[in-house]
């Protein structure tokens, strides 16, 4: 049973938390709450923390796994925790190194490209959307937020487990080398000249996503096939990040659903 | 310039962004930072609070109105905010009382009804998407999470002046009332028998979404006409509400748009 904060184990996953410069050079990741813990797959399983009392409770429910889960206090628990009411329940977790291959299925690539995006709720609504969609995987700027930032990993309800992502310090390269492979690239933007649901999605796809307040870099927008806009009524502006992709991804899935 | 915490009127905003009861007695909200005050409809705009530092820089870009800003120190500005960093201007509005009729159109009604919906963005969200995708109203019932929510008044962009909305006490009643004038009414249901993309949304239509974590409840989902599910692919279990809500409201907006 760590009775103390000062707890040399307890001190690192404080800073993995908080600092993705931690996470990412230790190559881990922290879950919290019984429903993101079951779904993390066991060979990624590093260590598990509980309160006695969650133990007591859940411990049927608990990733079957070698691990054995070691007690702390609920005062250390809250002082590991990133969120105001813990449940009790906390894993380390390895990060995924997914390589830039793995992300295009052949025939089927469907692509979403974030340029710059920085609202963890977003970024995570963005995962999970893919997922639900049949997106086959994602390329972030490297300037986006953290996707181990623990407010994206609770939006994205368990598809950071599945869905593979790669960031890239290039993205223009990296658009680049999707072009090369007949993947077309859809620039999401207030300027597009076509409707996004004229175009033919069931080729290779990817979508180009900009940053919430700004849209997408020029640059970035510029090494599109194609830019297409969401027509808007009234006097909205634009639309929120995760809902304009999400838009896009199940017009992707629409029309793919009914060439089968 | 108002310089103390303990002024009355500063004492009443404080309730009025804390609690819903206090402003909807009052029949008033509170709107911060300039994006969001431009956009006040001048008939609506009760009172304007400013730090002296924000009204130098700014005041060109403040709503024409006989509102005359009132100055406040930084201190009580601060006390007065809910953000963490405050722009140094806020506007007292008055709210908008929007009669069931107003949300119809005669043959394009395009209705969203949520049902004990919790979360201020997801509320947010789907005011700004509806507004974009030309949704003529939204219908809420009483234990949502309400409209005037600092929160969610930042996540509607501005749509909260422009979408008619009302809360009823009695959904299955104000569901019932829809269908008697031939609005067409779908649940968004995870055992909904139908793919959404196979209805047509062309005559007056009406969505039910539900709770974010429990979905739509038993009695509410049973006055829907048709279940409809949104088909998901991999292991994701739902969607976000928002993006559901989104996902079915563009999807109006397509078929519509088509058949022009």
């Amino acid at each position: 049973m760590i009775t103390s904060t000062s707890n040399q184990r307890i001190k690192e996953i404080v800073q993995y938390q908080r600092k993705s410069r931690a996470r990412n050079e230790a190559g881990i990741f922290i879950v919290e709450g019984m429903r993101m813990v079951r779904e993390v797959p066991e060979e990624k399983l590093v260590k598990l923390y509980v309160t006695e009392t969650f133990y007591k409770k859940h411990r049927e429910e608990l990733p079957k796994s070698n691990v054995q889960p070691e007690f702390v206090t609920p005062a250390v628990f809250s002082y590991l925790s990133d969120t105001k009411t813990p449940q009790g329940v906390l894993a380390v977790v390895r990060q995924n190194q997914y390589d830039e291959k793995i992300i295009r299925r052949a025939g089927h690539t469907h692509l979403m490209v974030l340029d710059n995006l920085q609202d963890p709720g977003n970024l995570g609504t963005i995962f999970r959307t893919a997922e639900a969609a049949g997106v086959t995987g994602i390329l972030l700027s490297r300037d986006c937020v953290d996707i181990y930032n623990p407010k994206v990993i609770r939006s994205t309800m368990g598809a950071i487990f599945r869905m593979p992502f790669v960031y890239v310090a290039d993205l223009p390269a990296a658009i680049g080398r999707l072009k090369e492979e007949n993947i077309r690239v859809y620039a999401a933007h207030l300027d597009g000249k076509h409707a996004y649901d004229e175009e033919n999605y069931c080729g290779g796809t990817a979508f180009l996503i900009g940053n919430e307040g700004n849209g997408l870099r020029q640059e970035i927008a510029d090494c599109a096939d194609t830019w297409i806009r969401i027509p808007m009524a009234g006097q909205a502006e634009s639309l929120n990040a995760a809902v304009a992709a999400s838009v896009l991804m199940f017009e992707v899935s629409r029309q793919r659903r009914k060439q089968e």
